[in-house]
């Protein structure tokens, strides 16, 4: 994706054929930032602050954490103290367990001297199948929310209510959500897009509406609790929304928050989507329950913003005895789920379903 | 209640006999400020900032108002223009409405010299009214959250959830939802309190937390987006919130958000109770929809909080160009409302239900 007209992709390997570059998310929107990760220390610090988050995201910057932590050493002793420190980073999201994964299946049948290579290999092959994959998504969504503003019957914009961050930002680029939605601007449908702000980190309003202001696409943010009121009044024709875990059952683990807007789309009769990228579903079944990440409380006591002179300010929101909890995700059950959005098309959040579109998992 | 140990109402006549004195609820929960109304002006200027907010305590302001607009000018152009002014300033709460009302017929009928004093009269007895609905909805309470702790068997703390603020802060004392948790609190029911933040003013993490805190009830504040997370996973036992308007037929209209609640709370089979005062009740049942304010939408795009260092600061969290939409309430329908708290004791949100203890309404 552009930004300010220059292309980007939120991770890439550096010019110098080794280190890699990220955008740091965490000065998004107030400013642009690139950082560069020059260890594995890097990778782990990266994803655990969330500079780089979004699941998709996050599995390719832990295959670039085992390239950097293989540079100096390729032993197995190394390459499985790297796996295990990016695997604690995030506990949610499945897309860096399966990244992990592919990097050891495919690095560790190398030898010593092609490990290195074998890995920068691997995860320029992760990034460049997950822009792929988006591309893909992209044009099942486009495809989506052109129907249903064609069954709409009227030319006034379709609008769209999406939760989180599921923009190029969250993935190497295109992203998955906001896809669609991109694909579909620039095809002409006229598109306006209800950003929840998505506390307690406000990935809507700092990333998601910066991501669709960059794109010019037409957005409002509102507060996560408005979304049911604009349901009710007719104001959402549709709910599009990412994924950090989807179960082979079609549960879809997601930022917190995620369950309250499928439940007032089935109240109201508006289609909720889900998109799904395959590297995002959980096909073990054999989690008797997702992980739930817990996060500091001081993301929920405080905020960061930018004051009227420009400066960077963290404000506490409540009294300074008060403790909170932090839960990053929640499940939306699949019978909330209108389909799924995946690579291969649309299908229904169901095992029948996803085995439709994969049916070598069904073997 | 007490405020660091020493007795408070949040309004109340001053020592001088005729100025009104209010808790600046805006400057919660940093500061506990103080704030002095003298004429017409501050106390509409009161209202519509939300130094004051919460249905009853708009309603008792306003009746305040009235007074020191009759101060100096006890024509019926003045009693005219006062009410015009203040029923300008909050379009959803219905006892803003209601206390102007009352106001105008008990002040109306007094002669010229009669009708100051006729005014003070009538505020004051609006405020005691107040005070002792809320006690008595305390008592109905405390009654539903003690029978539903016993009904569970166990003693571990009873979980409640609210949504904004419905306490003593919201009312001229006691509270209306919060009135019943402070009641079983003090009788040694042992309580833990949910308090969703409540984008975008935050009363939930500012007023509510601050309120608990003070009255030294367990409770953790958590971003909106979590109850429904929280509720899932067993650890809510029991919603209760306020209300700024029940229409006749029981449908709910408080703070946005609370719909996403109620529809969370009967997706997972828990109870949804509102602490529904009296003068909250739209009897007229002619409005063809509830107005709901739509407010600054600086409210959503910035935040305001204290620094580390002490400073009051407000930052902007979204991109400089975006716009938001800030619709202030959302109406939960009667369907998803387990029961109504009232003065007169809990009923079911329905007509038949508020007519059974309402029985003058049904003439």
């Amino acid at each position: 994706m552009k930004v300010e007209g220059r292309q980007y992709r939120t991770i890439a390997l550096a010019e110098d054929g080794w280190s890699i570059n990220i955008i740091d998310q965490t000065a998004l929107p107030h400013a642009f930032v690139t950082r560069r990760l020059r260890n594995l220390d890097d990778a782990a610090e990266a994803i655990r602050s969330m500079r780089v988050r979004g699941a998709p995201l996050i599995g390719a910057t832990a295959a670039y954490g085992v390239c950097l932590a293989l540079r100096d050493d390729t032993s197995d002793t190394q390459l499985k103290a790297a796996i295990k420190t990016l695997a604690a980073t995030r506990p949610t999201a499945v897309n860096l367990a399966w990244a992990l994964d592919r990097m050891v299946k495919t690095v560790g049948p190398a030898s010593a001297e092609k490990r290195s290579t074998t890995a920068y290999e691997a995860a320029a092959r992760i990034c460049e199948e997950d822009v792929a994959g988006c591309r893909a998504i992209a044009e099942h969504g486009a495809r989506l929310i052109t129907e249903r503003w064609k069954t709409r019957g009227d030319a006034t914009p379709i609008q769209v209510l999406t939760h989180c961050n599921a923009g190029w930002l969250a993935t190497v680029d295109w992203g998955t959500a906001l896809a669609g939605i991109y694909l579909a601007h620039d095809r002409g449908v006229p598109i306006h897009v209800w950003v929840d702000e998505t506390r307690p980190r406000n990935q809507g309003a700092g990333l998601t509406a910066w991501e669709l202001g960059q794109h010019g696409v037409p957005h409002t943010v509102v507060v996560d609790n408005a979304g049911g009121h604009l349901m009710q009044h007719g104001q959402v024709d549709m709910c599009l929304v990412g994924t950090d875990r989807t179960t082979a059952d079609g549960d879809v683990c997601n930022k917190i928050g995620t369950y309250l807007k499928a439940l007032a789309a089935e109240d109201n009769d508006i289609p909720f989507y889900v998109a799904a990228p395959y590297a995002s579903i959980d096909w073990s079944g054999q989690e008797p329950e997702i992980p739930i990440e817990h996060r500091n409380e001081g993301e929920v006591t405080q905020v960061t913003g930018r004051t009227n002179d420009g400066k960077i300010c963290t404000v506490r929101l409540t009294p300074k005895q008060t403790s909170a909890l932090n839960p990053g995700f929640d499940i939306t059950p699949a019978r909330l789920v209108t389909g799924l959005i995946t690579e291969r098309g649309v299908c229904p959040a169901s095992r029948e379903g996803l085995l439709k579109l994969y049916m070598e998992k069904g073997r």
